[in-house]
């Protein structure tokens, strides 16, 4: 029987990834004025900074300013214009200013959920950044915690059960990534509902699915499946 | 009867704010290059973008670097070059990997106090940077829980002290700052022990201590005397 339900933020319950690709289409717009390399290589150029600096930075809106900013330098030889850095700088306070717009049916979904199991938000990111929007969303009084972590990994679900002083059977997650929302929490013998967002941060599509845990999550094609997806898991949970 | 304490973290358990100062002076000596202004104010100029990016970056090292770069763009009316901007960025970056440095004493401090209440550590700022301080210092395994938070306000403290069960006369917080660690607490009915450390930040100096609570807090001049500190605050609070 599930005891607990969680909800990612981003892409889960609120629109976050089409910012960051906005702002990725315009930053190429902006460096590539000074080199010859087309959007896609551009792209790849700054995500591979991205994802040098994660070590580092983190997930989050701050992390990607500066990380684009660096790879705008580097990828121009320190040809860049400070305005045009400036330019740049605007594009990630854009990202960290971004209307909360919630997902077709996910209010309702939420609801529902909440009124058979208590829920929490379970987010990760730049802490400042997920607590305004959890506070502009409207949503916050329905979840028991909000759970604000640096990385979804095993280890983190883990210490998150144990403060929930649950089993990991007694927990499913609902969320967008099959990489920090279901695999970690299926690996530990969890639950999982994955609702696919119509874009996905390419860092989130690498996740390592067990075949053999395939029966311990769901995919759903929107908000309004995801109550049903849950209680066909809870029919198949231990008591 | 004092029935937990918490620590602060920067510049009560370990140095911080001395590596964001040599950054600032490394700021001043990058942007003096460019513009007929003297180290103060420069430091004027970086300390207000910084203030008026709170409300979006919120604290820690990641945005003191955002905002850096946007200070030395609008300082020089965009004629700073990329090389320089990458320089700040670097400083920024050197910020976020300092070495994890207990002050004098701390380590025994923690341990005497930690023998006779439950200890929680209490720590703002960047989720990611402050985890890394938290994993680098071997302390973790004092303290029952690591709060790390947006904001120490009486509301914070409150949502905390609710989580933990106790009233706020149970309560004492150990810290630095004034405006953070004891102004907060005292006006909940909490208890403060103020550890000035030999720098602290513009922003952190300004607290609003009514005369009235004068008895709820002591200052002390190190980490040694911290538990005898804690112990005359006890001997007051209410059983």
């Amino acid at each position: 029987m599930l005891k607990m339900v969680g909800f990612d933020g981003d892409d889960t319950l609120w629109r976050s990834e089409d910012y960051y690709r906005a702002a990725n289409v315009e930053f190429a717009a902006i460096v590539g004025a000074y080199v010859d390399l087309d959007d896609a290589e551009v792209h790849a150029r700054m995500l591979a900074t991205e994802r040098r600096n994660l070590a580092l930075f983190g997930y989050g809106a701050k992390g990607m300013t500066l990380s684009m900013v660096e790879a705008a330098i580097e990828l121009t030889d320190r040809r860049i214009s400070a305005a045009d850095i400036e330019r740049i700088m605007a594009l990630g306070k854009r990202v960290l200013q971004h209307p909360v717009v919630l997902l077709p049916g996910i209010r309702q979904a939420v609801a529902a959920v909440a009124a058979r199991y208590p829920v929490v938000l379970i987010t990760k990111g730049d802490l400042f950044h997920q607590e305004r929007k959890v506070a502009e969303s409207s949503l916050s009084g329905q979840f028991r915690r909000i759970e604000i972590v640096s990385e979804k990994n095993p280890a983190t679900y883990r210490r998150l059960l144990d403060e929930f002083d649950l089993a990991a059977h007694e927990f499913a997650m609902v969320g967008n990534s099959l990489r920090s929302d279901i695999a970690p929490v299926v690996r530990l013998g969890g639950w999982g509902v994955h609702m696919p967002y119509h874009v996905t941060w390419a860092h989130e599509l690498e996740a390592e699915l067990d075949p053999r845990d395939a029966p311990h999550w769901r995919a759903v094609a929107g908000a309004a499946e995801i109550p049903a997806a849950l209680a066909q898991l809870d029919a198949l949970a231990p008591a």
